[in-house]
This record gives structure tokens, C-alpha cells and sequence, in this order.
């Protein structure tokens, strides 16, 4: 390929590609909170593909250990025999992760993806207590496939399905019933009540911040009063940190604020550390009930994976990342705060916690020309939930501050420009 | 991780692991048909990682692609933005594989996995044709995700969804009603009679070999009439080459021989070249109908298999690799017949075609003990079938006769002791 | 049979049988409000067949229609052929219920059961919209076949589905969530969000007064509320009036003070008048497109039936029994106020309205215990809601002032004798 | 109604009416094999309600027990409460039904439908195996609710569901596979592959001969190799004798002649001897694990049907109807023969045995033109088969030669005539 044009993608790719349209233009390199074009255009990322490259793009750490593993003819695929490099990841992961935070779980690698993950805990949570009933949450998100699928609240996703979607029951997620705090009642009403027609569940399943369904933060003590309906109902607590893991909020898991013990975690996208295809189900050892191959997948052994995600634990061997995002949170959430104030036509509203913020919009529409205007400034970001009125920040959490100033900086240019425009609202 | 010894996958992997127990040793390197443990003990390849390495490990050429793309910080992932080695993949996958074969698909990104291809294809079907009943076969395997279970033979497999499986139909496969011919009748008269409870299917979707089944390889001829009913009433084919294809069997899509033209083709596995996680949904343009995004996945596009990926491309240009396939497939029959000829206690009957041969063993137990030998001698190999009843030769398709010898060597050492043990009947 | 003993039924009849269980003895004769067992013990019917005898037992004037019929060898079983009884029904049915009250409506006759009318209604809803989805409520019952039994409350009878139960969502009846009035507002919220994960359904199916699971009545503001929220959205509202219609709780149809139209409403169980099976389900011209046979039944043209419910439908002519089943609903409604008052023990809250009153306990296992002693005491009554948690007045409409009176006394009897034992409370 | 006309019915009634169609005209009056519509036309019934009066209409003995019980108010509705008659019938139907058989069956009431009880069936199989699935077979019919409906084969009657029907898998009947007699063999390999993606079910329920799917008729020898495959993998064996009981084939059940006894039957249609509504479920001992009301049904307990039905099995205390019945049986098959070879142009197959005879006709069409005929001359008489591709010969088991003979001679006119027309092939 030699010119920055997408007319081969046009001619070649199937109609499904979505964010080639967003941004339109060739990607080639990149390097930590940066991408480059064929034109060699620069772009910041408050993107992070989806929450997969936390760490920033080809961390140099990282690249030197997988070039090294490469050059040596390492075993690049080895399905769930046992390697060096996996046995690496697998005691560091244990070491720095779990131990610390005194943590017990089993590692299942279930395929290289976040939707194999969630897919692996729900039939793993089904066998366990012979329960086929799941509570999932409005605007919860978890996967494409077609079990993943059924716990997701998204309407346009779930009719992609062309079936119905069953064994599943949507629940208020917190603060959906708009201010009246009654989500947590409603919930243990309808779990106790022999005549609601809600079956005992096999699990409830969550995400603590609802990535794609619009950085929907749950409160600490919701989390908590969810995790006591679980115990006291012998129900068990999934919780899908795909998106919200790794460090994303502030912490390496999202739940840790809270206190909570997970039966099952989901974790993939960042787990792999340099945007490799990875994936874990994390599994208390009460529940490590599979039979040997009862579940599993050709590439559920990634060893290049395996060497840049042990790699990237290095990160959470003391708590200067964890520090740091912390206060960059802040300092994003203040910008957010005054966007909000400064530009009232954003009809805006702060919406997440941690590297996952966003400004939900009351006008209709107005998110997506946020992030178009922010793409032509040089500036990747996306929106989100189920009509796009989210407009997302997900810068990688490694960034410097410059990086961060000079993103939320396009971002304020592009906000302006929205707002001024003379035909804001349309519809 | 000093050692080669496997406490530390005990200690912390889930108990869902099942190579590892098969080939207990901690892997670390390897090169074409050859793998080495951390004991630098060596061993020859006859699994291919479940046909995900059909060029063999860490191809040369392939590896100094991938070495010249990192140390460039070539970009890792980027979803299904456009980026410059996607576009170079798409368009020598058109040139070299679909233009010469006539073949006219658009190419999805549905996900890094097979049962991501899976899963996006019969979406597809069941969305473009608005019905939701699929056709699967007996002893078919398409995934592990629950779409794709549900079309998935293996009662095992199947029970581990923990759901009841639906949508789909189980029909008989080539030769499945042994002997009597019958199984495309019984076919069109379920379609036709509207009495016969089958539901018109959405889509029929079938391997033209099983290999996970037990390398049951389905006629031509047969393959030509599942067509035809395909086209006589409005039924999406979708041929499942996940593990048959990328010349598994001797040409490029296993289907090829038949002169079929499926509306769809899944193929994952090998078609990353080096074992990297990728996967292609090919979609006939008339069918190309999902909405941006309608399916997607994080690590759809994984620009690191996409630079091994076309790479590989290039042992298609010409069709030396496809004669030597077909050659060493005739001598991999002839040494097949022969054994079961020579070993009549292993009550043998030969089983598939191309590189994905085997004997199907009437005795319980028997192939589990073969390749138990042949590790011991340093050949991995695996069984299948859904009582594991076929032990199956797998080779890298580009595997020398030295290879190949040596691994034909030890395979019949390890049938020779296996049937000379005493108590060989166990059941 | 000879003599009053239950013998032969502990021999020859299934363990499901329940009622002869809580009304252990053999009855034989029957007129109005009263039953005679085998020993010539008298009863008072508060029970009414569970809604079947609204107009007591062996009504007179229909009794002689019915013997005439039979006498005359009019044809009694007739499928969906026309008969004259037939057609002598459908006039009346037409003149005396549906034109009065501006209804509009083609009658269907799905089959002589409830649960019947109610499988044709779903399935006919999901058919004119070509949606599957159907919201149901908490604690509503509508029938054990597989169809109704999906959007029934009570878990003891799901359960005994032995399948899993789908194309239903439960949503909160008026006043689940105790006091705080957002069932509407909730409702609505989850039809509205492209995320909550409730697909838009085909219909909303209710009971004006849950009579299984309670006794629960809706405030007629909420069921206004449910049919501008039905269309607004192009949802059909079908109407569950098999046990609250045909006068049982004022009117003839249970829904007329709301004011609303219903695109389907459910008839059974006094329906024909005489206790003898028949099912009606209304619809609206608009959405009359089964095609002919699409769904049928055998016994759904019962002649005797007609004859017995042309006759019953005289007792609408004009308001006599309306006004009268008006006022003694307001004197039951003060004895049960009375009663709550009086015996706090009960921890008695007042339930339901018309003819379908009666009185939940806080007390475990005490709504059992009243109507056991009731039963000694020569009155038949039975208990309602998932737990058995309420005792229900069920007397039928035509019952006069010294039935009613009677039945009352003896109820109170069985309320002091209840509240005075000692270990009242068991749990 | 003063007037035979249609008028009411049109205006009125559903769509969904269908009989109505091919029989215009509005019936009065009936009596043992003859119905007389309002204008006195006389009718002779070889349609018998569609099995529900095999002993023709108004029996003068049910109809004096039936006009007594009225008369002296016998209770009319009691639901599963204990009633002298229901004691009545359960003895009768005990000593006169299943002791000489050598059958053990605890009876339940499942509610007034043979669909009722197919339900029940399909529940309790489910609920004391703990499988979901259940075998069906080709063209085979149970009934119109959910769960009958799944195990239905027709498409008509499938699509009129408006959902996905599961939990079923259907196979084929006997003599399926056209002359090959592979279908037991193919059955087994089936259930026996655990490749084979059907998973162990339930129950088997099946027709021995298929009224509504064009009177098939299974051999004995492949009922007994069902009831066999049954016994040899724990499954329960349900024959659903709704349409072929009650003496329809010669013996009292369908199914003796081949000597099996089944787990579980279904008894409907005329069962309450006088076209009344009344079902029955049969269970084995072992399998009656209902709890107390986990099935149920407002009109489980129809009285009138108990009193009628316990007089019916009078006709069973000796052989004579059943001889009765064989004899005439040999008489309708010479007689099909007979037209079959007289009349080539009707391309007849001679269907079914006993008292469920007809002819398939190769010719589209053909059937209705012949019924069509008959009923313009006199004869009531339907078609069967999933394109209506048999008319079928269903008298009252209670016939006269008189009748039978001018039954027959109506027939082979409308046949003459039809295939005298000149445009005989229409498609």
C-alpha cells in the first residue's frame, strides 16, 4: 500500500467497519499517546483502542521483550500446553495482582477475547449451580457472541442476533430509576417474591463502569449492596472488567474501591499489555468446576501476548501508576466540570470515574460532531451509549501531561466550535 | 521460570486445561515441524496447534516481517480503523487467493477467533434471510461460544453451555446412515414435507472435513448436492474452513474440488500465517448487510497477523506448495492403509484427506494410548472423534519428507507397542 | 359409589389432585350458593368454582334450556362448525354485552379453557406485529400450557415447565414498589432506552385484579396509564379477564370503570354460565388475521355451553345484578376492614375488589389456617398469592343477603378461632 | 336463529373459523351416524367431530344418565374437589379399562383438552427425568398451546406460534425413509453418537397412527422397537391416543396390539363418551411426581363428562364393538382398494388402519374436491396430511351397515365424479 486512500477498504471490506468511518484516514505507526497516518499526520489518542491499549501504543519495554522472544523462535502458539512464558505470566500475575490484594482465584485463559471470557463465566456459573437464569443490567455490555450477547441491554446489538435472546433478566443498573434509589429493593423484591416470575439466578453479571452503555459509574455501596444480594442468595457475582480493568480506573481492578470479591472477573483487552489478543477468566477456586476441554479455543494460548502482558505488570509493582492516574482523574473531571459550565448549550452532564469520563448531551446528535471535529483537529476519541450521546475521554493511563493538556485542549477547540454552530439541534 | 516442571500451571490454571495434560511438558521454542521443551527435548509436529500453524512454527520470512514491523512501531491494534498493513493484506488476498479462484466475497473482521467467524456468519444468515433455523450436521464442530455450540455435535461440548441449545437442526452428515446412501434424501424430504417439523433454515453450515469429529471428509459429490439444495430453496452455505482450509487439505479452500461457491466462508486458524490470532468472515457481496458495527470485536483487527498473514499469502502465488501437499497426502494414505492393514488389532478403518488423516480404531481406548506413545517418543499428535476413537495426523503442510518420515516412524513404533500390550481391550 | 370416602381417589388419581386435599369430602348436589356431600352436609360456596359459577350452581332457568337441549337431541359437539346454539350465542353475546358497552370486537373460540384463550391471544399478537417479546407482570397467572405459563408470576408453577420459560418479560404490577409510584414511570423508562435490554413487545397481557396471586387490583389511573403506554408504542394490550370478567367484580368486564378498550380480552370460566367449559377471545376487527384453523381445538365448539351462556347473559339485560354485586362488595369491603380491626393478630391488610375480596396475613401458614376451619365449619374458601398469604371471598354474584351473611359469620368464626390459638405464629 | 344462514357467523366469529368453511351450513340436530342442519337436511357423519363422538352423537344411554344427573342437580363444575361421579368413573375406567389390560396407570385430570394433557405429559417427563428435550416425529400432531405445538410437525400450525419452538427434536415415523425401513436404525445412531448434537431426551411421544398428519399408521414391530429404544436409555415412552383411542383403531387403546405399555398416555376427544369436554393423562406409578396443583385447570373436573363417559365404557365390558369394529375396518380398506384400482386417476395410496382409513391422493387438489362433493351430497367427511392430501374416513365406531354402506356409496360418487372433471390436475 502505498498511498494513504481508503478506496481498498471501500472495494474489499465488508459494510460491518465502523470505525474507519469515524476516522477516515490510514493508520501506519504510533507510539505511546500517539498515531501517525501515511501522510504522517499526527494524532493524540483519548481513544486507546477501546480501553486495549492502556499502556499506550508499543510501550518500548514491552516491544523489546517481544522482539527478543521473537528473534529467539520462542513458541508463538501453543493452544493450553504449558510454556515458559505463560508459566511467567501466570506467577507474576499472581505475585503483583492477586496476592497483594488478597485475592484467590484460578486463571482460565478462554480465547483471546473479552466476549470468550464472559461467554466462559456464564456457562461456568450455569454448570456450578445447574441455574440457567443470569441478571444482567440495563445498558450493561459484555460481548457479540451470542451468549455474551444475551446479557447486553443494547437493542441495536441484540437484534444483530436474528434470534431471541434468552436465560437472562435485565435489572435497574444503579441510579436508573432516575433519583429514587430504588433500584437495590426493586432487585432483592423481585429475587424474593416466589410470584415476580423471575427465576433464581445462576449470577448476576456487571460491569462497575458501563463502558459502551454510557460510563455509567456505579457507587461503591451499590456495588457492595449487590455483592450481599449474591451472598445471601447463593448467587454468583461476575463481574466483566474487560473495559474497566487494568488500571483503566485508577485501580487494577474497577471493584477494588469497593471492597468486594468477585466469584468470577472477566479481564481481557489491556490484560495483554500491548494490544495482543488475551484474555482471562478469574476464578474462584470453589467454582474451578470445568472439565478438562469443556470450554476452550485455538488461540487461548497467545505466547507473544503472554511475554508483553507480563511485561506490563511491572506497572502495579508499586502504586506511582496508580497515583497518577488518580490525580490525572481529577484533573479531567475538573475540565469536564467547567466544559459543562462554560458551554451550557452542551446541555451537558459528567458522566464515569476514572480514565473512563465523558460528558452525556441532552442535544441530540451533538457528541458525534464533538468527536468528529476532535478527529480533525488531530484528536481520537469516541462516543458511546445507546444513542451515542456519551462523548468519551479514554486516553491511555500512561500518558504525561503534556499529552493530556494537549488533548483536552482539541477537545475544548472542538466542544467550542460545536456549541456555536447555528443549527445545534437537529431533531 | 527456571525449570521444566509444571507445578506452577497446577497451582494456578484453571482445571478447564486439557493439552498439557496430554503433552505434559513446559514448550519454549520451536521451528517448523519441531518444538523443544525447556529440557531441550525435541519433538516433531503432527498437531500444527489444531491447524493453526499449517506453515509450521515461526516461518522465516514471515519472521522477519514481523521483527521489521514492530522495530518500526508499526501500529498493533487498531479495531477496524484502516491501517496500512490491513489494506495490503485485503488486497493480496483478493489478488492472489479470491480473483484467481473466481471467488467474489467481501472480507469481516469479526473477532480474532474461529467462533467469532462463526458466530458473525450465522448472524449474517439468519439477519439477510429473517429466518432463525440453521442446519448443522452430526459430529460437526464450530465452536465454543453459544452461537456456534449450538450448531456443534459434541455432547460434551454441549453440556457445558449450561443452556438448552436452539436454532438449529442436526441433519446427517456424508455417510453418517452407513451404507444406505440415503442421508441427502432424508435431507431434501425433511426440507420439502411440511409436516416434518424442520423449520425452512436460515442457512446450512458444515466443515468439508471434520476435523474435531473425527476426520470425517465429506464426498464431493455430496458437497455438490448440499449446494444444489442450498440454491433449489433459498439457503445461505456457509462452509466453516476454520481447520480444513488454508491448504489443510491440499488447495487453498478445502471446497475447492467441488467447485462449490459458498455465500459464506469462515477461516481463521492459519490464516494469520504464524499463529496469531485473526479471523475472515467472506460474505457474497449480495449478502454484505450488516450495519456499520452491527458485529464487532476488540481485537478484530490485529495488525501483527495481518503482516504474517500476507506474507503466507505468498506460498499461493504459485502452486508448488498445493502439489506437494497432494503428494505427501497420497503417502500419508498409503502409510495409513498399510498399518491397519499390518495392525489388525487395531480393528483400524481409515479416516479424512489431505493433511488431516487418521485411523478410526473400533477399540476403546486404543488412539489415546497411540498418542500417549508417540509423545513419549517425541511426535505430538492428538485424537479426535466424540469418544476420541481417531488418532489424527495433523503435519505443518509444509513439513519436508525428513519430517515427515521421522514422524511416520515413531507413529508406527507407538501403534506397534500399543497393540502388542496385553490388555489392549480395556472396555 | 356408595359411600362419602376418598378411597378411591388416593388409588386411582394422580398425587396432583389439590383441591380434595384442603376439601376432604365427596360432593354430589349443588344449587346456588350450595353444596351437598355424599353425607348430605350442607356448604356455602365462597369458592365459585374459582371464578366458574359466578352464577352459582345448577341455575335454574338455564338448567331447563340445557335439559330441553339435550332432551331434543340438539347436536352437542360441533367443532367450528355453525350451529344454531352457536349462532343463537353470538347474537346475544354481540346485543347484550359488546354493542351496549361500545365494544368492537370478532369473537374467537380458541378451545374451551383459559389457559386456551390465552395461548391464541399471544399468539396472535405475535403474528400481527411480527414481535415475540410479551410483558407480563409480577404475580399474574394466566394458564399452565407452556405459552401462558411463560408469562405467569408464580415460580411453584413455572417450575413444574421442566423448561426454561422465554419470550416474556416481568414488569412491576401497580403498587410492587411499595409505595414509591414509579412502576409506570420504570415501565415506560425500559421500553424507551435502546439499552435497557427489553426487546419492544408484541403486547402487554394483564389481570385488572390478579386473582392467583393475590388479589392484587389495579387503581384504574394505572390501567389508563398502561394502555397510553401500549399506544403510544404500537403495543397491543390484551386483557386477562378470565377469572375478574363476567361480573366478578361489578361490571361485566373487569376493566369498564377504566374506561379502556383492550385490543384482545380473555374470556373463560363463567363464560358459559353453568360451569361447563367454554373460552371466548375477543379481538378487535383490526388484528383478526389468523388465517382459518391457524389455531383450533376440539372441544372449541361446546353447544351446551351456548346454550347454558345464552341464557346466563339474560342476567346483563339491564344493572340489577350490577347494582347488586356493587353494594354487597361494599359490605365485604367493610367486614374485611372490620375484621382487620378487630383481630389484629391477623397482621390483616384488605385486598381486591368486588366479589374477588379478601385479606393478606403477615402471619405464615395463617391464611391456611382460616380456611381450613372455615371449611369445618361448613364454608368453602380457599387462599391466594405465591405464599398462600391471602384468604379470598369468592362467593358467587348471585348470592343473596342471607348467603352472604351466613358465609360472613362463619368466616369470622374461623378469624377468632385462628387468632386465638396459641402457637399462631409457626415460622 | 330462525333461518339457516351464515350471516351471523360471518359477522361475528373470527376469521380463524374453518370447518364452517367446508361444511356451510348451519347444524340443529344429530343423532348416532346422522346431523340435520336447520333446514332439515339430512348429513351422515363419517367425521365423528374429529374423533371426539366415536360413538356417534347423543348415545340414548349417556343422554338418559346425563339428562337424570341435571335433573336432580348433580354438580355441575368441581374442579379436582372429590365428586360421586368422578369417584364413579375412576372405578369403572379402572376395572373395565385398565385391570384386564394388565395396565397401571394413576389418572390425572390435566384439564378438559387433549392438548391439556399432552402438556401435562411433556411436563411431568421433563420434571422426573430432569432432560429438557423430547422426540417427536415427522407429521406428527399433539396439539395448538406452546408446549403441544413444539412437538407438532406441520408448518402451518408451527408458524401460527409467532415463536421459535423448542425442546423438541423430531424424527422420523415409520416408513419416513421411503422404503429403505433405515429409520429405527437411524434413530439409534442418533441417540447412541454423542457427536450427534440430539441430546438424550425426555420422552418420546408419539401417534400410532397420525390422524391430522394423513393417517399414518406405524407397524406393531416399530412400535415395539420404540418402546424398546425407550426402555434401553431410561426414556419415557408417551403415546398420545387423543385422536387413535377410545376404540377408533378396534381395541379400546391404540397401541394394544403391539403389547408396549407406555409411560404415559394421553386420552381426550371421546373419552367423555358424548362430546363433552374431558381429558385424562395416564402415568406409571413410578412417574407420578406431580406435587399437589403443580399442573391444574379450572375444568379438569367437568362432572356431566364423568357421567357420560362412565356410561360409554359400558360398550367395553365385553368384545362385541370391538369385533364390531375389526370386522368393519376389513370392510373400508376392500372397499379403498377398491377405488383405488377402479378410479387410477385419483393416484391413490390406501392410509391407516381400523376405524381411521383413507386415501392420499397424488393429484393436488383431489382430496378437497372429493370432500367438497361428498358433503353437497350428504356426507360429512375432512381431509388430512399437511397439504390436505388424504381425505378420511372417520365414522362413528358404532355404525350401522346401513350407514357404513350408504356412507361408502356417497364416497365412491364424489370420487367418480372428481375424477371425471376434466381439469382434474390443477397445479
Amino acid at each position: 500500500m502505498k498511498e494513504n486512500n481508503l478506496d481498498i477498504f471501500d472495494k474489499h471490506e465488508s459494510e460491518v467497519r465502523s470505525y474507519v468511518r469515524g476516522f477516515p484516514t490510514v493508520f501506519h505507526q504510533a507510539k505511546g499517546y500517539k498515531l501517525w497516518d501515511m501522510d504522517e499526520n499526527e494524532y493524540i489518542d483519548f481513544f486507546s483502542g477501546a480501553g486495549a491499549l492502556n499502556y499506550g501504543h508499543n510501550d518500548e519495554n514491552m516491544k523489546q521483550k517481544l522482539l527478543e522472544y521473537i528473534q529467539e523462535d520462542g513458541i508463538a502458539h501453543s493452544l493450553d500446553m504449558a510454556s515458559k512464558t505463560k508459566g511467567e505470566f501466570l506467577q507474576k500475575f499472581h505475585e503483583i495482582i492477586l496476592e497483594p490484594r488478597d485475592l484467590n482465584y484460578k486463571v482460565m485463559f478462554p480465547g483471546p477475547t473479552g466476549t470468550n471470557s464472559v461467554e466462559s463465566a456464564l456457562k461456568l456459573a450455569r454448570k456450578v449451580t445447574g441455574r440457567t437464569n443470569v441478571i444482567s443490567f440495563t445498558n450493561g455490555f459484555h460481548g457479540m457472541t451470542i451468549g455474551a450477547l444475551s446479557v447486553t441491554g443494547n437493542a441495536f446489538k441484540r437484534n444483530g442476533a436474528g434470534i431471541p435472546l434468552h436465560h437472562s433478566f435485565t435489572m435497574p443498573f444503579d441510579n436508573y430509576m432516575q433519583n429514587t434509589g430504588q433500584e437495590i429493593a426493586y432487585i432483592e423484591r423481585l429475587l424474593d417474591d416466589n410470584g415476580s416470575g423471575v427465576e433464581l439466578p445462576a449470577a448476576i453479571i456487571l460491569e462497575t463502569v458501563q463502558g459502551e452503555g454510557g460510563l455509567n459509574a456505579a457507587r461503591m455501596e451499590w456495588l457492595q449492596s449487590i455483592e450481599r444480594i449474591c451472598r445471601e442468595r447463593d448467587i454468583l457475582l461476575i463481574i466483566d472488567d474487560v473495559q474497566a480493568g487494568v488500571g483503566r480506573t485508577g485501580t487494577f481492578f474497577s471493584f477494588e474501591p469497593a471492597g468486594i470479591k468477585p466469584d468470577i472477573v472477566c479481564l481481557s483487552k489491556s490484560i495483554g499489555g500491548y494490544g495482543l489478543p488475551l484474555a482471562l477468566t478469574l476464578i474462584h477456586p470453589d467454582y474451578d468446576k470445568f472439565a478438562p476441554g469443556e470450554h476452550n479455543g485455538t488461540f487461548r494460548g497467545n505466547n507473544m501476548a503472554f511475554v508483553t502482558g507480563t511485561e506490563a505488570l511491572n506497572y502495579w509493582k508499586d502504586n506511582q501508576l496508580e497515583k497518577s492516574v488518580q490525580e490525572k482523574s481529577e484533573r479531567i473531571y475538573a475540565f469536564l466540570k467547567d466544559m459543562i459550565e462554560k458551554y451550557p448549550k452542551l446541555k451537558g452532564t459528567h458522566r464515569g470515574r476514572g480514565f473512563m469520563q465523558g460528558i452525556a448531551s441532552d442535544v441530540d446528535g451533538l457528541a458525534d460532531k464533538v468527536t468528529e471535529k476532535c478527529f480533525k483537529h488531530g484528536l481520537i476519541m469516541e462516543t458511546a451509549g445507546s444513542d451515542d450521546e456519551v462523548f468519551k475521554l479514554f486516553p491511555p493511563i500512561t500518558i504525561d501531561d503534556e499529552g493530556l493538556n494537549a488533548g483536552l485542549a482539541i477537545l475544548e477547540k472542538a466542544i467550542k466550535e460545536t456549541t456555536e454552530e447555528k443549527n445545534l439541534v437537529t431533531s
